[in-house]
C-alpha cells in the first residue's frame, strides 16, 4: 500500500473516530493522531491521503474544535476539502475495575448503603425539575468505589442522567478523547480501582478494562457524524472505500460553505443567507464561531443540499449562489461537496418521562 | 429593600457575572447562585426580581449553558424574559502563591533554568504554525512551581497563548466558575503553592491570593456580554438600575427569538430566517443548539434589531415577522426585547504577529 493510501484519524486507538475509520476504510493503513489539528496537518501536508474527524453529535451539537480548524484563521489549511461523511452509533460505557466485593447484599461494607448505586435509579422531582431525565440503564456492578472519572468533555453532556443519578459528586477530569481516558484509567496504579473512564466498548478490549455499565448515554439515538477530508489535489478514485462511493441517480449531496460578513453591517448576514434561497438551495445546518478577526465577529458555516460539481441537473445552482455570496460576504470558502450518508438516520423521539 | 429588589447572579463572589451585577445594580441586594440554572430558577420563582447570566464572550462565542436554558426543553422557565444587557471587560489573572525563592537569578535551583518562564515568551514557529500567537504578557513572578491549574472551561480557550507558552504541560481542572477556581486554590493545603487559578483581579482580593500574572488573555478586546432577566409579570420601573434605563430617541433595541423547524423539511430553516428580511429586520446573531427533541434536530436563536413594543416608529415589524414565523416554524418563542448597550464596543484588531 502506498503512503498516499493512509488514513489519519483522531486517536488514540479505540476512539469513536477510529471506529468510523475502520468501518469506512477497512483496507487502508490507519494512523492515529493526537488531535483534530494533527489530522488537518497530515492531510494538508499529504502525509495521509485521507483524514477522519468528528463533526457533530446528535445530542451535543457541533464539534467546535473541528469548526475552528475549518475557520482556518491562519491560512494553514488552504487545500483541505470535505469529500465524504460517516456516522457511528455512540454507546458509552463506564470502564474501570470491578471491585472484588461480597455480592450477598453486603455492599454496605464498602460504603454507606444509601449511596449504593443499586438502590437508586431515579432522580428526584422538584418544583422546578418536575420531570428529571431518568437514566436508560443501571450499573452492571457496584460502582461505589469510583472516585474519579475521565472522559472527553462532550461525553459528560451525553451521559447527564446516568452521571447525576449514580456518580453525582464524583470528580471529573477532561481528556483529549474517550480512548485516552480509558488509557489513563488502565495505567491507574491505584489498586482500589477508584478511577473510571467513559469510553466505547472497543476501548474496554484494547485497554483491558472491565465494563462497569453499558449504554449510559442519555439518548438511545446518540450518533456522531464524521467528515472525511482530503487534499484538493488528490484523486478519490484511487481510494478503496465505501465512504466515497457514489450511488448513481439516487445520490443526494451536501456542500459545506463558510463565510464572514462585515461587522458593521447587520444586514449582511441576512443577505448572505438569502443567496442560497434565491437559487432554491435548502440549508440543512447553520453554525457559527468567533472569527478571531475582531471582538463579536463571527464566521458562519452552512450546509446546503447540492454539489458544486452538479453542472447538469442542478444547473450549477451552488456555483451561482457562491458568485452572489461573493458580493455580500466579506469572505467565503467552499469547503467541499459530498454524498449524504444519512440513510440510517431516523428521528429518534425521547423516551417518555413517567 | 424588598425581596423583589434582589438580583440573582452566577456566583460565587468575585465572578465576572458578579462584576456585571455590581456595576449595573449598585443599590440592590446581590445573591450569588451556584449555577446559571439557579439564576433562571430564582427569576422564574420570583425569589429574585432580576437575574444576571453570561451570554457571549468576544473570543469564545456563546455560552451554551445559557442557550440551553433559554431552549427550555422541559418548559420550566415559561416566564423568563430578557430585559437588558451588560458588558464586562475580561482581564484574566493567574492567581496563586508567590514562591519564596532567591531572586538573584538562581531560579534554576527551583527547577531547570530552561523551563523558567522568564527566559521564554514566544512559541516556536513550525512549517504549519508559521505565526503562532504570542502571549500579550509575561508572568510577574516565577511560576515554575505551578503544577495544577483551575478555571472555568471558557478561560482555557481565552488564554491559549499564555498557557501554551508558560504552562504547557500543566494539569488543568475545570471548575464551575473562575471565582470557584480561586476559592479552591485559596484553600490549597499544599504549602508549596503548586495550585493556581485563572480568575479576575477582584478574586485575588476576595480570596487572598497573589497575582502571578495579569492580563493573560489572548485578545485585549476580550469582553463578555451578560443578559439581564426578569419575570414577564414584573415591572421594570421599580428597579434602581442604569442597566434598564432607556435613552429616549437615541435608543437601539434588540429582540431575542428562538425557533425550531420541521426536521424533515430543510427549506423551513431558510423560510424561517427569511421572515425577518421580509420586514427589513436585520439579524445580528444566529446560534443553534440541539433541541433535545430528536437526533440532529436544532433550536435556533436569532437576535434581531428592533423591539416588540415599538408600535409607532418600527410599525410593529417584529410582531409581523413573528406572525409569519408562526406559519413556517414548528415552534417559536420571543425571549424579550432590550436596549442595546454596546456603546463601548469597538472592533478590536488582533495584534499583528511579528
Amino acid at each position: 500500500m502506498s503512503e498516499s493510501q493512509t488514513v489519519a484519524y483522531l486517536g488514540p486507538k479505540a476512539s469513536y473516530t477510529h471506529q468510523a475509520a475502520i468501518e469506512n476504510f477497512p483496507n487502508c493503513s490507519l494512523l492515529p493522531q493526537t488531535s483534530i489539528e494533527d489530522v488537518f496537518i497530515a492531510v494538508q501536508a499529504r502525509t495521509s491521503a485521507i483524514g477522519v474527524v468528528p463533526f457533530e453529535n446528535s445530542t451535543n451539537g457541533p464539534v467546535f474544535f473541528t469548526l475552528d480548524l475549518f475557520a482556518d484563521r491562519h491560512r494553514r489549511f488552504p487545500d483541505i476539502k470535505v469529500c465524504g461523511e460517516a456516522f457511528v452509533d455512540v454507546h458509552h460505557c463506564l470502564l474501570g475495575r470491578i471491585r472484588s466485593a461480597p455480592v450477598d447484599g453486603n455492599l454496605a461494607t464498602l460504603r454507606s448503603s444509601t449511596s449504593s448505586p443499586s438502590t437508586s435509579g431515579t432522580t428526584t422531582p422538584t418544583a422546578y425539575i418536575p420531570l428529571p431525565k431518568k437514566p436508560l440503564t443501571k450499573p452492571l456492578h457496584n460502582i461505589s468505589h469510583v472516585r474519579k472519572l475521565y472522559s472527553h468533555p462532550q461525553a459528560w453532556g451525553q451521559c447527564n442522567a446516568f452521571l447525576s443519578t449514580y456518580l453525582r459528586q464524583t470528580e471529573r477530569q477532561d481528556c483529549s478523547s474517550t480512548s485516552r481516558a480509558a488509557d489513563i484509567v488502565s495505567i491507574d496504579s491505584n489498586a482500589e480501582g477508584e478511577e473510571a473512564a467513559i469510553a466505547c466498548e472497543l476501548a474496554a478490549k484494547v485497554y483491558s478494562l472491565d465494563i462497569l455499565a453499558r449504554g449510559i448515554e442519555d439518548e438511545r439515538g446518540n450518533r456522531t457524524r464524521f467528515l472525511i477530508l482530503r487534499h484538493s489535489d488528490s484523486d478519490d478514485t484511487n481510494l478503496d472505500t465505501k465512504a466515497l462511493a457514489h450511488i448513481p441517480n439516487a445520490a443526494v449531496f451536501k456542500t459545506l460553505v463558510s463565510f464572514t460578513v462585515a461587522h458593521t453591517s447587520p444586514g449582511a448576514l441576512a443577505d448572505s443567507l438569502g443567496v442560497f434561497g434565491k437559487y432554491g438551495l435548502n440549508l440543512t445546518s447553520i453554525s457559527s464561531r468567533p472569527s478571531g478577526m475582531a471582538a463579536w465577529h463571527y464566521i458562519f458555516f452552512v450546509e446546503v443540499l447540492g454539489t458544486t460539481s452538479d453542472k447538469k441537473e442542478g444547473k450549477g445552482a451552488i456555483d451561482a449562489a457562491l458568485r452572489d455570496l461573493d458580493k455580500v460576504a466579506s469572505s467565503w470558502r467552499c469547503l467541499g461537496s459530498w454524498e449524504v450518508k444519512e440513510e440510517g438516520m431516523e428521528v429518534v423521539e425521547r423516551p417518555t418521562n413517567p
